[in-house]
């Protein structure tokens, strides 16, 4: 338990209101407080610190210039937004950050006014911001879309997108471009190396300079017929004609530490006639902490952690993760295959591509925040006899969906889709869920698509994945760490579209099939000792794919037992509605089949702790066991007889 | 039948190498030959013209200087390949464009090795030339990626996260931006402002200076340490900082119907030591077709048409088209609504509303190519209290799953998404075609899904959604014409979730329920005529609603019927498969059911008249009644038998 900090102003406020009630000259304080109120609680829950910590000031300046929140203020990302939660109402709950039924680890609208829009995957804040903005324009009403989103957010499509949108809401959109050089790992790119040059080449923007520019807005007619002489010679001093050539307003560099250059900048653009408007403003990532200056990849998500000492909670020693099994995995089959490369999206460290890039610099490319292009660049590298392997979250790839159609399924080009964080995720809560994956993935033609129930499976997998060259396949896998298994010493090629038996037999009549794809398989195993106990003998099988069916298999476990469940972590229209499609085009009901399938809840579930979640979605062994109970159960005279 | 135009020397030209045994004088020979070559063929077969017609200097020029098939050139789009078709091997075959077992309207690996990668989605050239570029790189073989790619589809954001991923492969990159001020629709937003800038700033870059700048090239050393300096100065003169800013080395524009312009610069760019290079080249869509010339958009797609006259083969006259009525339909939802908006991605006059722009120009947004956006955008509007239609075609809104999931389902946002070209497309093929949207939009939660059956039920869907403001709704509809049935004086608000009986009754017994949603509606009541004209009762339902499903209405004909059989335009996963889950949820199946799901096949379908499609995809009447004599045949003791 950390001691709590002497936070004497923060106190008086619970609401912007209250905050712009200060002075400005009282606003460093508040900062101050904040901050070491932003690292007691984030050392008490774990959680993001780092880049709360770099934003604190332009938190304070922010809610102090601006309406909110009739003003819209949108956090791309949202993981910076723990001081604006301290700030808007919700200090008391901070505690319970990214528990169950706690506080958000993001912006949530349920949560508050102040969060207009929810985010949590990168980029969405322009876009959003640009509706608000559009939105009051329409009604003629006040309140602008103010987006703060960070450089590597920007790398991504669709925040060049809507600032290609931009122009039509005039001053009513802000955006104001958090620099700090670092999203979770370095940027990558060449929006990322303008950046730097706007920074290196000219120190920030004085305040005096500012005077200047904001003077020669006036009068108006005067500086429309400036403008058009003045603006290179104005992206030469300060560098911004990209963002200018877009349509923006640009202003900065500035040090977003500094509160009196903050605060009257933000005053200027707030009273400013023309826009969009782009604030750059430079910040680093954990300032104030430091622990978390030097080290701020280790310090973005945190454990809970000593704040005197820096010492973070060790998560307690288990298997190694899936993500590490992966790893290693791709690195043995690329030591002996020269084609084998790997694409990750600004996520090297949680793929495990960063280990990857070590062992093989030149075949590895982290393209920042851009599944998009992940997707279609590994499908040009496939189609140049290469051997890739995108290696991307589920809930990230959602944003590749066409492309992994339209460049990869339809061309039936051998991409390889390593999907890290399948199913529920815990603390990350519905908008990092991985549930949707198989549903939309099987539905495509010529898809392959395999989920691992352990990481050895997992060791398989990427190796039969590596071998499949007929087109492209996929396995998905989840957040955490592996059950334990003994890895294999040599990986297998497995069969494609061949499940396993996993306990009992598909050759001897049973009362129960389980039919288990991915990491249900352990409670369908416990699941299957109960209804032993019970006298019901119960058959297990690891169907490993789910595009294409185990049709034989399934077929025959369907003929010799009396109820068949299938259980997987992923949402309606998966492996269930797969098998159940098979069994009815086969006619396989008709004489009669008890078949049940468990699947995740047509609801979006909250953070949570796993285990929490799992039972909640109705995926653990007691209602494995529920289920099939239920189902024998079942009394169907009612039907027949309707029927009759 | 229009007269075949005289083309001695294209006859001697079957395949680029052919082309690269021309002296450089005879290009521009064969340039008006081969456009007049092209204008013949589309005249006889219909399809893309204008975009053609733009680049036949630059397909010359390209196959001339670079070493293609080695040297991988992607069409962006792909449909202003034709002539690129006719100079690589596919002249005899151009008659047979866009029907069945013909050429395909897009570029398409199978039908040549100078089709390194299929086309048709915008905005994917740049990711893919530079995954060619980097295997080769990796292998150490020669070869470069070659990107041609418009103006509008540079507004797309996958456009621009390959843009910031290119600077790795060098001068193996080369991007040409073909900058035809026009997409389908004039393009919008920033980048198209500041390419109209860059062009009309200055003149066409002259050989002269073209000369100077790239002897300026060498020594390297040298060019490097001017670069810096030189930069900005160059970027005053060209204009072209945005794309030098990313990293790129830009060249233009160039008048890209000037022969003795580009050969020499594209020599120079292959020759070139540094990179990746952006060659920005102006050309007029329609060029040298005095029709297409005056009215690009009318020949931008095109019937067939009498070349010498510029007549096109009017369409039959028929039922008013799905688009139309849906413009129609939210126009009058708008005249007594101030919070209707509607935003498209590029396609105004594809999804109508191009109509509704000219109603309310304040209310109408087109983002360019750029869905991620427009949703997000979407969401952002609804959240401020606007009732927005997002329509884009059900391919397209592919590109925008993530938005869907994260920005409005998981917020439970009211946006109306209208869903155009839903299903088979006919002529456009594989990549256009609409199969998915229902798997997965039905597969999240707080979604609502409907389908229209024909165009007076997509007046009542379009209503539907417009007084739905508790979460998000699509609705999907066809390309094409409508049934022919009499619209709605006043539109019917429909019960969320509720279906209705088109035929027979769901109050008595039957021997066969057929569930449709959505267009099939017409085929099954044939098949039903034929059911019962063999004696068989046929209850016809239309669901209207893939999700929530009527359950109460299924269970019903479930009970009632003895086979029971689901149709639907879409992928698996869809309908059938929640129609299927929701019977095993709740044990209908397990005391015997006959249900089977028709859907479409596991495959992409190749283009082809629509009712051939719908032949091949197995959806017509004769093939539901099979269906449904099939399974009442199935003798299912065999299956007794096994199981007990």
């Amino acid at each position: 338990m950390n001691a709590e900090p002497a936070t004497p102003l923060l106190d008086t406020v619970t609401t912007p209101d209250d905050l712009r009630q200060l002075k400005a000259d009282q606003l460093q304080q508040l900062a101050a407080e904040l901050r070491a109120e932003t690292i007691s609680t984030v050392g008490e829950t774990g959680g993001h610190l780092g880049s709360g910590l770099g934003v604190v000031e332009l938190t304070v300046a922010i809610h102090y210039v601006f309406n909110t929140p009739e003003d819209r203020l949108i956090w791309d990302v949202g993981h910076q937004a723990y001081p604006h939660k301290i700030l808007t109402g919700r200090r008391e709950r901070m505690r319970t950050l990214r528990q169950g039924g706690g506080l958000s680890g993001f912006t949530k609208r349920s949560e508050s006014e102040y969060d207009p829009f929810g985010t949590a995957h990168s980029s969405t804040s322009i876009s959003a911001a640009l509706g608000f903005a559009m939105a009051n324009k329409i009604k003629g009403v006040p309140g602008r879309g103010i987006a703060v989103i960070g450089d590597g957010a920007m790398s991504a499509g669709m925040a060049y997108e809507a600032m290609n949108n931009a122009e039509a809401a005039g001053n009513r959109l802000i955006v104001i471009l958090n620099d700090n050089d670092m999203s979770i790992a370095p940027p990558v790119g060449g929006l990322s190396s303008y950046l730097a040059r706007l920074v290196s080449s000219g120190k920030f923007l004085g305040l005096r300079e500012l005077a200047r520019r904001f003077a020669r807005k006036l009068p108006r007619q005067l500086q429309v017929a400036a403008r058009k002489t003045d603006e290179f010679a104005r992206g030469m001093a300060m560098g911004g004609t990209l963002f200018e050539e877009l349509g923006f307003y640009y202003v900065g560099p500035l040090d977003g530490h500094d509160l009196d250059t903050l605060v009257p900048v933000l005053e200027n653009v707030r009273d400013a006639a023309e826009g969009p408007i782009l604030i750059h403003v430079v910040t680093q990532k954990g300032k104030g902490y430091e622990f978390a200056e030097k080290a701020a990849d280790k310090y973005h998500g945190v454990q809970k952690f000593n704040v005197v000492t820096g010492e973070q909670t060790k998560a307690p020693a288990g298997p190694p993760s899936y993500t590490g099994v992966f790893a290693k995995a791709l690195i043995a089959e690329a030591e002996h295959d020269d084609t084998i490369c790997a694409i990750t999206a600004a996520m090297p460290s949680g793929t495990g591509l960063d280990k990857f890039a070590s062992a093989f610099p030149d075949r590895s490319f982290d393209v920042g925040i851009a599944e998009q292009h992940a997707v279609t660049f590994a499908a040009g590298l496939a189609a140049q006899g290469m051997r890739p392997f995108c290696a991307i979250y589920s809930t990230f790839l959602q944003r590749a969906f066409d492309q992994v159609v339209h460049d990869v399924a339809i061309q039936n080009l051998p991409v390889r889709f390593a999907i890290d964080r399948a199913g529920l995720v815990g603390a990350d809560g519905a908008t990092h869920a991985g549930s949707f994956d198989v549903t939309y993935l099987a539905t495509l033609p010529n898809m392959v698509v395999m989920a691992a129930a352990d990481e050895a499976e997992l060791v398989h997998m990427t190796h039969t994945a590596a071998l499949h060259d007929s087109g492209p396949i996929a396995f998905r896998y989840p957040r955490g760490n592996g059950t334990g298994v003994a890895l294999p010493e040599t990986p297998q090629r497995l069969e494609i579209g061949k499940g396993r038996i996993v306990r009992g037999s598909d050759k001897s009549a049973g009362k129960v099939a389980l039919l288990s794809i991915g990491t249900r398989l352990g409670e369908s195993l416990k699941a299957a000792d109960e209804l032993e106990a019970k006298g019901l003998t119960t058959t297990v099988a690891d169907l490993r794919f789910a595009k294409p069916l185990d049709t034989d298999l399934i077929r025959r476990l369907m003929l010799s037992h009396e109820v068949v469940v299938t259980i997987e972590e992923g949402s309606i229209g998966g492996l269930g509605a797969h098998v159940l499609t098979m069994a009815s085009d086969e006619g396989l009901t008709d004489a009669g089949l008890k078949i049940r399938t468990m699947r995740l809840p047509d609801v979006f579930q909250d953070q949570d702790k796993p285990e929490k979640q799992y039972d909640e979605a109705g995926l653990n062994a007691p209602q494995i066991v529920d289920t099939v109970l239920s189902a024998l159960r079942h009394n169907s005279t009612g039907v027949k007889e309707a029927r009759a």
